[in-house]
């Protein structure tokens, strides 16, 4: 542990979440055709602050949709090199009138910086650039190798990032991976994340009439195209929430006894996550399995909502001729993407409703992932974040799914450390998306300790 | 039937349509703000055409929203009075560019001008402007007292007239509404219309958490509004489209065996419907049903479309916090509008899935009409009809509603004559919209004969 790291973090932070306030700005969303601009805009101020930070080589790397960064420092020959991720892509702010100040203008309240992006991914991108501008200025040099790879496709299933992943191994070849895109287990206690659900994403289509009819003329006698996608969807889990599907659960490796035992030692108040966390008025799901199971290790499938119809201001008497569902599935391990996949589209077509006709469309899929704790990268993380933090490091798994982390692992044959400075509570994908701001600044420091202790081995 | 009034309207029938044609250049879509003037020039055009035809006393009534037309002639001390009611607003054009030509500019093409408002119910009411013209031409006065009462709503609801009939009986008092605003059941078969359902609109509002969720976070413990109301509106229906709430069907009155028979007895291919009309795959609804009772004489219930969560292009992985189902009834004869909305609500609070809050809002409600078709101004339209087409009355009935016609009955205790000219392929509300040109002046001399005959008792 470094004071001089330290003081300087501690000299330069109102600096630093000025650039982020900056970064934030910039509405990213890579949904959004309209905000396709936006997205380069984004990749070029990532470009410009790895610049900045001291990295090299950098490039601007086009894509079939958004642009990949890339950059280096590759002067410590004999060091590990460690291969930093994050995506400079947001989310939709949707719905935008929940927010209580506007999505992209970062607003500080109690501490806490408020913006889309704020947490997701920008914010701890930016602690990893700041990490290497601090180490640079404090040592002229980088305690170990380091490559930057940051993508702005991660909120729409990252697929030209994993097409470069796979073609280019030799460039990004490391010896571990670091990723700051998920939260600490709880406020003040350091967490690395080693498990992430995977995500499979369909769009179901369902066709009723040729064309959207009156409701008078021809309500009775004609198929409705989302009523049909209503009585099919609703067919697919049971009234706590289990998957009705056949042969979704086939494939699922419970937890070890040992990993169960340690999350029953975590922290966890079921009333609290209803009423802080949820908001609803109970909790659904399996009856049989603790609330953790079922976020982190139990397959799930939701629907995110239902286009086609109207769904406007007021009424309009139509009868919808299509329908399209957003479909997706929480992966564990050891479920395969193709296998859900299948039983998925045969499940559609064996219970498509009467006069309808469906289409399942797969938009992405990746499987979980798990990573190993004793390796000896976890190890130097734990002990950075229990340096800075002065508690012992906790191992959890997380129920999002971070599809990057795959790749690194099929591809370049490295784990990733999920080390995440954010909150439960931060409203990722959510209105009033929020980051702690001595988060951020913890983040900064602890990740510059962890390229120090690792560059030491 | 008088030769006069026949060679009035062949006389001058090209004048007519080329004044048809200037009329539905105006192109005013009510729903369009960016209309308003337009829609305001459309009731000009009414009254000026009203004035030109003979008529007295001719107001544009301001409303909250657009203009109410009247005008009068009650010269006919004795006689009988006659409401005549027609919209000038439409329909907007969209999808424009599946128009064959441009929806706002009239084009003839086999015998038919092709528009939009062609039929609904630009041409329609026009019929009614000349014959009023036609009756004064040849009799230099009217066979009996005329009101006119026009709106600018009719396709966005219809809210001012409801209000200006409720609140001016007097004003509007009269033995019989007249109302071309529906089809011939098919070519060359003359058409009463005695009977629609009614409708009754409700928005079900279902929420879960308290914002929306990260779907890999919390899947598997936290409620999700759209699954929570895709589980609940699923068990309002059998496969078959049978209603499963109860008390839905218990004030249904079936329609008398004789008209029964007489549907029996309409020339009806159900493969045709489901083919040119429907588009699906097969047609739905109760199977001890037939077709024409399905859509005429059976209560319905619709899903017009849900309303939250994600549902653009691409993934958003979001366990929605809210969602806005649009729900109808159709209601059919003695069904009661409250009586239908409490079993609904009832079903709703006792089949909310666990974790979901529901509320039920409803927009709008109006029971279903019948007309005696017994009664004597139905009895002189069936012979204007006769007399002009040469083939007896069909009685049928409509499985949309036409709120107005309600509000007459309630405010007015007036019966109305649905004596409609357009044909079941007019496209209404769609691109190439239609208006057959044989029975826009057919319908001009059969509004007139109707008057004549009528004025006679």
């Amino acid at each position: 542990m470094s004071q001089a790291t330290d003081s300087y973090v501690q000299l330069h932070q109102d600096r630093f979440l000025e650039e982020l306030k900056e970064f934030i700005r910039i509405p990213s969303v890579s949904t959004s055709p309209e905000h396709a601009e936006d997205v380069r805009r984004a990749a070029e101020f990532t470009a410009n602050a790895l610049r900045t930070a001291g990295l090299e080589n950098i490039e601007v790397i086009p894509t079939e949709r958004h642009p990949l960064v890339y950059a280096d420092w590759l002067h410590a020959p004999g060091k590990p090199t460690v291969l930093c991720y994050g995506h400079y892509d947001v989310q939709p702010p949707d719905p935008v009138e929940l927010w209580e100040s506007p999505p992209f203008e970062p607003t500080i309240r109690n501490g806490n910086l408020y913006a889309r992006g704020a947490v997701d991914d920008k914010g701890q991108l930016y602690m990893h650039v700041k990490a290497i501008e601090t180490l640079f200025a404090v040592y002229k040099t980088l305690p170990c190798n380091v490559k930057f790879i940051v993508e702005g496709e991660e909120e729409i299933g990252g697929a030209s990032i994993a097409k470069y992943v796979a073609a280019n191994p030799q460039k990004l070849k490391a010896d571990v991976a670091l990723v700051s895109d998920t939260a600490l287990y709880a406020e003040g206690m350091p967490t690395l994340c080693i498990g992430l659900r995977g995500l499979i994403y369909f769009e179901v289509e369902a066709s009723g009439p040729a064309r959207d009819l009156h409701s008078g003329l021809y309500g009775g006698a004609a198929p409705n195209a989302v009523y049909g996608l209503i009585e099919l969807l609703a067919k697919a889990k049971d009234p706590q929430g289990r998957i009705l599907i056949p042969g979704i659960y086939d494939d699922v490796k419970e937890p070890s006894p040992k990993e169960i035992e340690s999350w029953k030692a975590l922290p966890f108040n079921e009333q609290e996550f209803l009423e802080k966390e949820v908001g609803a008025s109970c909790l659904i799901g399996e009856p049989d399995r603790m609330v953790l199971e079922r976020v982190w290790s139990r397959p799930t499938m939701e629907v995110h909502g239902i286009g086609g119809g109207f769904s406007g201001q007021g009424a309009k008497t139509v009868i919808p001729a299509k329908a399209i569902a957003k479909v997706s599935f929480r992966l564990v391990p050891e479920q395969k993407v193709d296998r859900v996949e299948a039983a998925f589209k045969e499940w559609v077509a064996a219970n498509t409703p009467l006069g309808i006709k469906t289409e399942v469309r797969r938009l992405s899929g990746s499987p979980a992932i798990v990573v190993d704790p004793d390796h000896p990268a976890i190890q130097f993380a734990a002990q950075a974040f229990k340096q800075v933090m002065g508690r012992d490091t906790v191992f959890i798994r997380s129920g999002g799914s971070i599809p990057i982390v795959g790749d690194f692992g099929r591809h370049l044959g490295i784990p990733t450390i999920l080390m995440g400075f954010g909150l439960p509570d931060d409203g990722l994908h959510s209105p009033n998306e929020k980051f702690k701001l001595d988060n951020f600044y913890m983040g900064i420091k602890t990740i510059a300790y962890f390229l120090e202790e690792y560059g030491k081995q």
